[in-house]
């Protein structure tokens, strides 16, 4: 992708994780700790491995990358051109040495594997950031668990919630990513290692001792079976960032309808250079949101192609394996971009309490409508309470009146409610139900979380 | 979908589980389980409970189905015509306790307590399939570790493996999908029961007594809070079935290509009146295999619209939750569908000892040669083996020889391997690394769990 | 899918072309034009060609579905068992002509030639409804040429539009739709024959005459080879159909917005039993637009599972062609669906000027600040007038105060303009641009369409 | 995405097209394409323009990248930043034209034209793409048309074709994609100017004039409304992609199978370091076909993406169009690398007629099953020579013989037809019906082209 929009849509340290760069240092890190592994077993010469440890040190200086370029194109894959340059790398350094590099292994133990690496870094970071995010939405959750707001269902006013509600809501849902994250990691997080069809043939009987250690050394689960075709634990992972990118996707659309010039109850942070126009002076454009919608646009059709790459021929496959290669950094760039930008949004955001006020009254207290039933109904029975209200509100619509004066107007509701009773009704915050109780439910997940 | 292929796709008792009438089975359920923890909670009387539980017992025979048709429609989901027909026959009954019909709820409660009932059933059906599945991939696993074939990577020809060792990986993929469903089987069988925006209100301060009263009834787990908008549970649920048909669809890759005329190595289990042809007797359709690829080609798709739909407005969304009723229902019928046909696969395939034996063959030799290189590698050295048989094989290529011939007329090769011992490396049995500790490591991961 | 929402999503129709029913019966028309044609080019006997043409006339009724929907589970498709019962029912006729049914054909010849035919007749209803739409959009955007309102950009207000304008666009973009509609037809409606491998082999010499006689028959495309398995034809019907679709949704995302309580611009038409609340009165759910929306996030999914389906094996392939059977008709219905809805609701929208003229007025001038900055710049220059203006407008935010007043009390803009050209600038229908050119242009490129 | 990966997956001169400097470029190109026309039409100065157009010609070599791409992540798009700089370097020639320039314009207006720029120029790239892969494809036909090989069917031998009939196919599958790029071309290849919401206010009643002069100063066609929330036109050019992208996927799905190892009936070309394996020596890696199946499993979930960002809101929309910066130019690189490598593979392939005639002969003859069916019926009626066939089949599979011997030991058999009669209809080229007259129009089709 254009390096133009990468300040727009990623974040920088997950970007890093998965540059070119990057991946062949974690390349060059795997073949590292096979050779260590295999010198620990006996399969190769410890001074072979003590060697290609040394000269890997600095082995990324000498890659050539546009060799690599063009090579990968012939080759079908990154791994073999960076084998034959590591190899020469070592070669240059002690030539026994250099018969030992990549030893047993197939391209694709290398590549997954190092994608795994890739990848753990990578969620490590966005589990940090999911963190955060549920942090700051328990915060905003006790913050404004009282800031009123109409609710809005099919884009509609419905019924009042508070603000605090609705960050409750979402604190609960990056718990659940959260716990989704954990749920996978021992699974998803697995060395790859079976050479060509995942026998480990030419290691003799040393293959699953090696792979043990290899794994031990990588600090990864060791695979009970080579795993070269079978490719959940790869989609399980993108299926996880992909409803966590969903969660925030929901967020942006929430606060980029509520920034709605009409509406105007929240508003992203203001920055330098951000979302302004000069002529339109009026304009905030919600320029956080755009950046989170099209990642939420994006990541399910990445998506799609990832589940489609699990239908893969045989022992390795072609075709199905490479397009993994594309799809996998772009969903956890484009996921923990996704995320600080909501996280920066959440705890940012600029809250209007007079725009909410306004918006309650907009309907002239229709909104009130059931609240009034539900007190008459105690009073007069919920079917009379219910003709007495429908009746009322028809009334105000055509006279364009605010609700409450209709009802003060008509006999069978002054016999019930008193003026004063009337207005407290008509207060939306007397009609929340149960929403400070599952604010504290919410809360006190949290705090269990952290004890 | 056209009922002509129901039962080339689905599996009827899933199918069941998502037809109409069961649907409305569902949400008379939960209009009962509503009543009766109201009448728990004492927000409605006893009385109306208890009528509206008897009345439910044969409401679904008085549904005019056509009449919810044409309604649904105008309404925009099912529920609120739904609602209106039950409460009209309560009312036939009683028309006191027809007042408390769905008291204090909103129709997408009722939509998506009934779908997550519904996907509760199915879940539990496809666990059992998954069991099944697994025990029939371990089974087969024992039964064919020593069956030799070749192992093929990007289509062609590679290095031996077994059969039993392709069955173990799968059964591996199974275990994993077992763990999945468990992982996730209580995050995501939650109740929903918030009202028109998710607070309850109208049940003043009841609220979240009938939520827990409700939910303990169904047997669900009890939300911390409303979750209309945040759909991450169904996203999740969805999720996990596609990993299920993406292993599906890998296995089905693999046995269609096993099966192609020039291979010929497995077959599908024959049944009368499937995949013959008369005109054309060598063929040997896979039929069930086109109907699980095909459910893997669709799944992902269906997937994508899934995870889109994750980007709901406010407290209840129009439009992405819609388009929840029409794919969820799929992704279970079709994950079903694909895991009986798998099963029914993986069973009773017919194994083809003598193809394997004579596809083992059909490189002249020229698979073994990595086999004989390590051999010869003990002797003279890896870098001298690997010149002297890459040497030989070229010859063998030319002469169109069998590689074994053409080393043992090699004077370099007769001095360090006997005829004998060279018949031995070019047994492919013997150069199958780590494939039985591989299988070993399933097997016992298998009774650990039984056990 | 649930007959419950046929009616929310689908079209009749077009829904009815594509039942089993009618799918059986475009499958015998298949059958007939064969015989019909093979007895023409003395194939087979004219007195055989006959007897299945007059046998087919009843033919619907003797089928056995039941059991046709067992046969295709195991045979893998509906051709197979349904040519074995109509080969049945010709037989009860007459044994001989039953020998000439289907004569050397496959089953794909006519499950893909049905196919076609049930798509030329959904297109020929699609395409209706299309000229429709388009002429509706046309009406509408001569009847609210004039009718100013709020143009937003980024859910943001800008400057102000017509809603004529965005009639007109979409008026654009029907007329797009019925040009790639044209365009594609006689290349996509084209006849499939070839028998198994797609030669018509034990057609003799005869093949390509059958071919072009069979195409003739049906008012088919002639094709110049076989296509089993080179699926852009349909996938190219099917792409089309999606950008309709695409289309729609657009229109229904912006009224759906519209409709917002607090915008109140515009209204779906009300119909008994839509999208009313007895509690919430004031709410007017958009349920036309929930459905279009549904149908536009669905259909790019399906249409994802459809290409990904080009990638067929060989002459005719496994899985790739069975999951066209699932989503092709899926996706017509969907399409007539959201062509319905989108243009009922197009042709009695309900408008509400006033609340455009409220919304135009919510900033309180800031959305006419570039014309003034425009107005003064002939004076000023343009550099200082946007300097003034900016100023103007901060201190209006500040003071809560509208623009115009803020300028009148300014010296630099009473020198330049008296208040009576303020007030003028201030008027949103001055500032329109070229908008009504861009009307003009839509509607006569509309009257050279239909001279 | 990794340049890593671009040899492998891209084509240089496509993706050139779509690099950040191009696209700098062709957002110069757009902003002094603007000036001129709008000094022609009077409104800036022609002094501002003409210093436009000279500071553009190295204004490219001026612009800051690294501000550029920390500027539009706070922008929410590139032109903002853009224009800010390139304004700025036009100011360090001539305060007074850096004030014309981008005027009256919105940034969707230069990113849109520029795209639509970057596509056309990718466009005539990739129709020369298409014309040559159309020619080799027909040479091909003409090559192989006698090259009898087996037909495929669901993976399984069926009847004989010529490889000439394959590429015949795809040839007409490739005329198809021309067809469709031609009928697309001067619908979508349209200019984008409408200012802030599509009115072009800020120009007075010279908007029109003025976009009819940029489109035509530009060679694009002239728009008769603004499209920037109907993004139907960018869809379809994708769409159109995308279908040549699945074409070429089948046939690379076609090449991939026929290499397999036990098969072997065509190669890819070889070249130095594509594909080999030195422990490996019979391994040929279908390297282009993985690259090109890899595109084809990609693509359409890019798709599937930009077929949902067509629901945009109001007059311009955000986060869907976001998504399409990111989808567009992936999905042309994509289609442009697939095209390369299928055209390459299509033009150098290997092809090994000694395996096809083995792999007709695999079957004992079984292949020829129908066509010794034909011929008998002829002479014994079409039932007696089925059930003859029939039963010889069974018996030469049971006996492990060759059916043509089988068929010579049966009197019936012999009764009418000789053994030299039996000998040619085994003949495999005997026996494929209409192929040539096939082939024959495809090739006609193409002469009518060429004239």
């Amino acid at each position: 992708m254009s390096q133009l929009y990468a300040s727009l849509f990623y974040q920088p340290e997950v970007t890093d994780i998965f540059s070119d760069r990057a991946l062949l240092n974690y390349m060059i890190q795997v073949e590292v700790a096979l050779a260590k592994t295999q010198a620990q077993v006996e399969v190769i010469p410890i001074s072979a491995a003590t060697i290609i440890e040394q000269v890997a040190k600095n082995a990324l200086e000498a890659i050539d990358f546009d060799d690599l370029a063009v090579a990968s194109g012939l080759a079908g894959n990154i791994a073999i051109p960076f084998v034959k340059q590591f190899t020469a790398i070592v070669k240059q350094q002690d030539q026994d040495a250099s018969r030992y590099v990549h030893w047993g292994a197939t391209s694709q133990d290398i590549i997954d594997t190092a994608m795994i690496l890739q990848c753990r870094d990578a969620l490590l970071l966005i589990e940090k950031q999911l963190q955060f995010a549920y942090r700051i939405s328990i915060k905003q959750a006790q913050q404004y668990r009282n800031q009123v707001m109409i609710g809005r269902t099919w884009l509609q006013q419905a019924l009042p919630i508070t603000l605090g509600h609705k960050f409750a809501r979402w604190a609960a849902a990056f718990k659940r990513d959260l716990d989704r994250l954990q749920a996978m990691k021992s699974r998803v997080l697995t060395a790859q290692l079976g050479g060509a069809v995942g026998s480990l043939a030419s290691l003799g009987n040393q293959g699953s001792a090696v792979v043990q250690a290899f794994a031990a050394e990588l600090n990864l689960t060791v695979p009970e079976c080579t795993w070269h075709g079978e490719r959940d634990r790869i989609t399980e992972m993108a299926a996880t960032l992909t409803i966590i990118v969903g969660n925030t996707g929901k967020m942006a659309k929430d606060w980029s309808l509520l920034m709605q010039t009409e509406i105007a109850e929240v508003y992203e942070p203001t920055a330098k250079g951000r979302g302004g126009s000069s002529t339109m002076p009026h304009k905030r454009n919600p320029v956080a949101a755009a950046s989170v919608l099209a990642a939420a646009n994006r990541i399910p059709a990445l998506m799609a192609s990832v589940y489609q790459s699990m239908v893969q021929e045989h022992e390795r496959a072609l075709g199905a394996w490479h397009a993994e290669w594309l799809a996998i950094p772009e969903i956890f760039q484009l996921c923990a971009g996704a995320l600080e930008r909501t996280t920066d949004v959440l705890e940012n955001m600029q809250v209007n309490p007079d725009a909410m006020q306004r918006n309650l009254e907009c309907t002239n207290g229709l909104i009130m409508a059931e609240a009034v039933m539900m007190a008459l109904a105690t009073k007069i029975g919920r079917l009379n309470a219910h003709q007495l209200v429908e009746q009322a509100c028809q009334q105000a619509v055509n006279q364009q009146q605010h609700l409450k004066i209709t009802l003060s107007e008509m006999d069978e509701v002054n016999v019930h409610l008193s003026p004063s009773e009337l207005n407290e009704i008509f207060k939306p915050e007397t009609y929340l139900g149960n929403i400070q109780l599952q604010i504290d439910a919410v809360l006190k997940a949290a705090q269990g979380d952290s004890a």
